[in-house]
């Protein structure tokens, strides 16, 4: 059928579809990251951009487009870079929420050069994405990304009062979530659409597919820090319960826990008092009450969301592939 | 004459031309900071939003749009609150930056919350401001602003660098000048005029005079900080010194410097070896070698350079005042 290898590979094969959409979309963000004046700016920039990222969101852009059926100009490969900017820009200024000292298996910028850096270049590439966007000279793409960028920033700051606060809810989670990866998902995909001049339902669809597929990712990210569906404890295993994240996983255990369970979160989570043992019985009580699973079913159902949605979109070859992507995100699970 | 008067409070006569505007304008701004699911982010906005601030920008954008004969609509009072925002948004990171512990006053957010929020917020009023441009409907604006604040990071990434270098150069002060202060100022007045209909010849014009003014400020306030003109120890003095800024009185006297200065100023500046003594002895250096009058000179060239682009705008109350203005910026050296 082939259908499987379709399945495994969806991020190859967009890859390969949109390859030279995405040289164009390189050599833009390389010319846009320079600074006359101040070679910081691209030392910090190259530092991140070129750590070979996967460069999902300006593929989300480029898919969307073609599939809408852009055919020419360059609004397509403006957009992909200003949304790279964006996703670049957030990455540094999280690095410095977050101190955090490794982003893909690299020192972070916060570390090699200094929080201030991190900050102004952050700001820097937020100018620049505008810059980008001004030149595809659709105001209805600013006011897309202009939103996304605020509703990424809500998110960021409801993130840091939420954290280590056991009464979160799911709403609350998915309102952090949207603003951490679906925002810009969603952004990408719609402005995508805009700019191939795509009727409203379609935008509206591609919208949806976006903001699914970005949650039913993040969901997966959650999980994965517990050890996937099947709690092993594998590499990096842990990471949000010693940072005291309230993820879906924990938020549905502690919606489920008996009055020892909740101590225990309360203890954990919401004091930060932990000790070695305390990761394996976190764990045991995910298991117990059946949290992981239930999140994995959430996942898939965001998955399916997305799927759904796209079947407003024409059908295409690259439309299989962005479904495909959906079943991908889960399927990082097993 | 009146005159005297007129030179005196232009401030305060702008405050008054532009009271309903400006009411218009703040209401708005309390509107836009709100957030509904992070309550914190308009309580790190009010903080600061609140203080008391002169509200220059918005005031900027309001003449400029009136004295080019906006008449009816409400993009002047829009493009002004955005304006404030991204202003607003530079103090929180620049606080972060600099490590500040005080602003106007008060303790800064930084200080009150903490560096994430100071990040997070400004973040989300960056985002906020690129939302209230959308709704101008002009594309021009737009790319006015995006510009305006790629110059901004980029001119706080080079004073980042530049600091302590004792071979920074006037080209480079002015560089980083007009991304600290002048490149909002110029954007201001020019997308004022943008969204008055004004020509083109005017809408230059009226870049020119915000840039001008820019300038003549910043010099300005860097003269203060050596106790302007008369070079006498008044409330903060020496803080650039401390901090080992580079300003223009500065970069003036490292130019005439003998052997001897030299060294005094590689050692305070470039290597940060300070004592007691030595503020005093940088103030009878930057006295002796005419670099305080000469940076004076410089700031009253600029403020009759913003003088003399205004004259392109037409002749009104207004723009009496924005002339007044200019010569008010330096005045505040006497």
């Amino acid at each position: 059928m082939g259908m499987n290898e379709n399945v495994s590979k969806p991020l190859d094969r967009l890859s390969s579809e949109l390859a030279g959409d995405m040289a164009a979309v390189n050599a833009l963000i390389r010319e846009r990251m320079a600074s006359e004046h101040a070679p910081r700016i691209p030392e910090v920039t190259a530092h991140l951009v070129e750590a070979g990222g996967k460069r999902l969101r300006p593929m989300l852009v480029l898919a969307a487009a073609r599939l809408c059926g852009y055919a020419e100009g360059q609004s397509h490969v403006l957009l992909a870079a200003a949304v790279e900017f964006i996703h670049t820009a957030t990455l540094l200024h999280d690095d410095v929420v977050d101190e955090s000292q490794q982003r893909r298996g690299r020192p972070t910028a916060n570390l090699l050069w200094d929080n201030k850096s991190s900050v102004l270049v952050g700001d820097y590439l937020f100018a620049r994405s505008f810059q980008l966007m001004a030149d595809t000279g659709s105001m209805q793409v600013m006011r897309i990304l202009a939103n996304a960028s605020a509703t990424i920033a809500e998110g960021e700051v409801l993130q840091l009062t939420a954290a280590q606060d056991v009464a979160t809810t799911e709403d609350i989670y998915i309102q952090i979530v949207r603003g951490k990866t679906a925002a810009l998902f969603s952004a990408a995909t719609e402005a995508g659409a805009v700019v191939a001049g795509a009727e409203a339902v379609v935008q509206r669809a591609l919208f949806d597919y976006g903001d699914a597929l970005g949650i039913a990712f993040q969901i997966v990210d959650d999980l994965l820090d517990y050890g996937g569906a099947t709690s092993t404890i594998g590499k990096n295993v842990g990471d949000d319960f010693r940072e005291r994240k309230l993820t879906l996983p924990v938020i549905k255990a502690i919606a489920a826990a008996d009055a020892d369970e909740r101590a225990f979160w309360e203890r954990t989570i919401g004091k930060g008092q932990q000790d070695d043992s305390d990761l394996q019985t976190a764990l045991e009580i995910l298991k117990r009450r059946g949290a992981m699973e239930a999140a994995r079913a959430d996942a898939v159902a965001w998955a399916e969301r997305a799927k759904t949605a796209l079947r407003q979109a024409p059908e295409s070859e690259l439309r299989t592939i962005l479904s495909n992507l959906a079943d991908f995100v889960v399927s990082r699970l097993s």
